[in-house]
């Protein structure tokens, strides 16, 4: 068993020892909000926006980006289990400023012709020379946080899916600091009809 | 403001009051891994796996389903972040097993046709009585857990961009106990080559 997985069991059996009153809690969110925000390692959104256990949902992807995968679970979110607020929380120094969907192009277009003679571990996607998985792919890359956010904010507000009264608020979280710095453009975009 | 923006605000001041080294942790993961997981407001990843800022990719969506969202996710997280193993949780009392799509879609029907001839705060998607918007979206429901988790470490696995030696380990966490409990045929499926 891999180190990881020890440690990651060993900590859930912690966990569990002391885990309360907490399996009593109901399946919709108490404070009926939820956050759009980014995978980042660095990011604890329950901390940092200060969540117990049955507050708020909480959706994560590279970038904290909204993909039709973040606006079907916001839909969800708000249609089966009662959220009425909503964060697009996106942050400094993010991974997803660091590179283009041409050199992700190219960084698997290189992975994947190599795959079928070496051992780099990757599948082999087009029988070694075909065009390869990843080439349409949008990376959903991030050439500037105030306008990400500001463009996130208004396509989850103009979505024919998402009702015209959820306020969604649009903010930028320094990894230097832990502040949530609000983005008032995009918060404006996204005020409740 | 609302009494959510105000408490969360509040809740962050609280947070960087006492944000510690935290400012210098670098962007990759610490720890090299990255948990695909449920937006459940239930759940706390850094809490039921034992995560501090900094180490680990947290992926969260309704469900924790191996969408193309979460997959893109996951190969920025290995190509560009070096994680190196990964975990699917999906968990007891899910939301997505409580409808069909046949079910989301007649209740978003519904509530298109009724946006605009009344206050219901929905979008009209089709000038009142075009073909809405969300009669094609697959949502993702999970009929059974264990097979949902079989099936996205399988899709993952399975994936061309997914690269062979990352071990991927298919995981149910109980609402009530906090429990994390293996599902063997996923861990299987997903094993590194």
């Amino acid at each position: 068993m891999s180190t990881i997985l020890n440690e990651v069991l060993a900590a859930n059996a912690g966990y569990t020892a002391d885990f309360g009153d907490k399996g009593k809690l109901p399946m919709p969110p108490g404070r009926r909000f939820a956050i759009l925000t980014c995978m980042d390692a660095r990011l604890d959104p329950a901390k940092y926006a200060g969540l117990a256990e049955g507050d708020a949902h909480v959706i994560r992807n590279a970038g904290g980006r909204a993909s039709d995968d973040a606006i079907r679970s916001l839909v969800i979110s708000y249609k089966l289990l009662g959220t009425r607020e909503w964060f697009v929380v996106h942050h400094t120094d993010c991974g997803m400023e660091t590179f283009t969907d041409d050199v992700m192009r190219k960084l698997l277009r290189s992975s994947l012709k190599t795959a079928s003679v070496d051992a780099s571990g990757w599948h082999d996607a087009g029988g070694g020379g075909g065009s390869p998985e990843g080439e349409h792919i949008s990376w959903l890359t991030i050439p500037n946080q105030e306008q990400s956010v500001l463009e996130d904010v208004q396509r989850i507000r103009t979505h024919p899916l998402v009702p015209r009264d959820i306020p969604i608020y649009g903010y930028i979280y320094d990894v230097k600091t832990g502040k949530l710095i609000e983005v008032p453009a995009a918060t404006q975009a996204g005020k409740a009809a």
